[in-house]
């Protein structure tokens, strides 16, 4: 996915720069897909896939990936803004946009909740319990809106760079099939983690079948 | 939604007809909203809100309610492809379209295979409790799916209609305005249906518990 984002803006749409021009506004799909669908889904995934390590490590980890994605996100979202400001087109009018500045702001409240509850002050159990589930229904809520984001995100700009015949985005030149085989990428990337996400069986097993396990293993191999 | 998906296309985008021209065309947004937005999510819930219903009954409902899906979606895509047909708009290039392809594809192939496991001729029971799972997980999968493809089509929708200055999208006429506020709707009301669905406590119990449930009670009635 990652390396079809980057051909499609460098063979059909022109590469990067931070010039101000249509090269600096391709650093906003770059940075969007790379913060908030590849590396925040990597941060979903991390208590299944280091689902047997320390918690606090775990947690560490999943901070730091966020971390990442956030500040994919916020180059992205100065490309884009830059741009426009630069090239004296409006900001934040289209669907895309609102949807865009949704996915960002439960990204920003979840990330703020997650860090106070979770990590540091951290919360009493009570609290971390009853939140956690809210947090888990909102990270898979924050990537279906990314995914949404993205795709609309994608159409509107073929429609933007292929507008005028011969090389019009129905007649589907090499560019625009590019785009929508990305598309159609991201979203079976997202239906992928969103599978793993729901699956019980990959879940990290809770704190005190993690501290019992040890011990009956123990007792099965002294026997 | 389904009120102002009527509005904005009857007060803004000129209403409905079947003349092979943009009335016709504003038929599609309005039956696939009603169809794989409204009518799916309904179905969806079905087993939740009737969760103490006998099975049967509450299998036909559902099976029902997505043959109203079926028939609103069907309505919606003949809408699209004899406007294009008529008015020389080629079909299917857009991602937009290949979304909507790929989520009405996976709806096709979930009712077909939820039908022949779940009704008639129905599997025996080890087939259907391992493709249960599966039919949940594309259930949710096919309602982000199509949240997908609504969002890129009002996005697109919005860019076709307010071309022009001073009408253009980017500034934000009255339409424009709806049609956003429609898409985050949209948005919402999915994400509502998926906090539904992942609650565990809102499930229906499984069939061995509905069956022990009644002699339970009887039992405590009688002391």
């Amino acid at each position: 996915m990652l390396a079809m984002v980057i051909v499609w803006l460098k063979a059909y749409l022109g590469g990067f720069a931070w010039n101000g021009g249509l090269q600096e506004f391709n650093v906003h799909p770059l940075c969007m897909i790379l913060g908030m669908i590849f590396l925040y889904a990597e941060a979903t995934l991390v208590y299944r896939v280091l689902r047997n390590c320390e918690k606090l490590k775990v947690k560490l980890i999943h901070a730091g990936l966020l971390c990442f994605a956030l500040i994919a996100m916020i180059v992205g979202l100065v490309a884009v803004f830059t741009f426009h400001n630069d090239s004296h087109i409006s900001n934040l009018y289209s669907l895309h946009s609102w949807c865009g500045i949704a996915t960002i702001s439960m990204f920003c409240a979840q990330f703020v909740l997650g860090f106070l509850i979770f990590l540091f002050p951290e919360a009493n159990s009570d609290i971390k319990s009853t939140y956690l589930s809210l947090h888990q229904f909102f990270g898979g809520a924050i990537l279906v809106l990314a995914a949404i984001s993205t795709i609309s995100g994608i159409n509107e700009k073929l429609f933007f760079v292929y507008a005028k015949k011969p090389k019009s985005y129905s007649q589907l030149p090499g560019g625009a099939v590019f785009g929508n085989v990305l598309g159609i990428v991201v979203v079976i990337f997202v239906c992928f983690i969103l599978f793993i996400l729901q699956k019980t069986e990959w879940k990290r097993p809770k704190e005190e079948d993690l501290f019992f396990e040890p011990i009956l293993s123990e007792g099965s191999d002294n026997e």
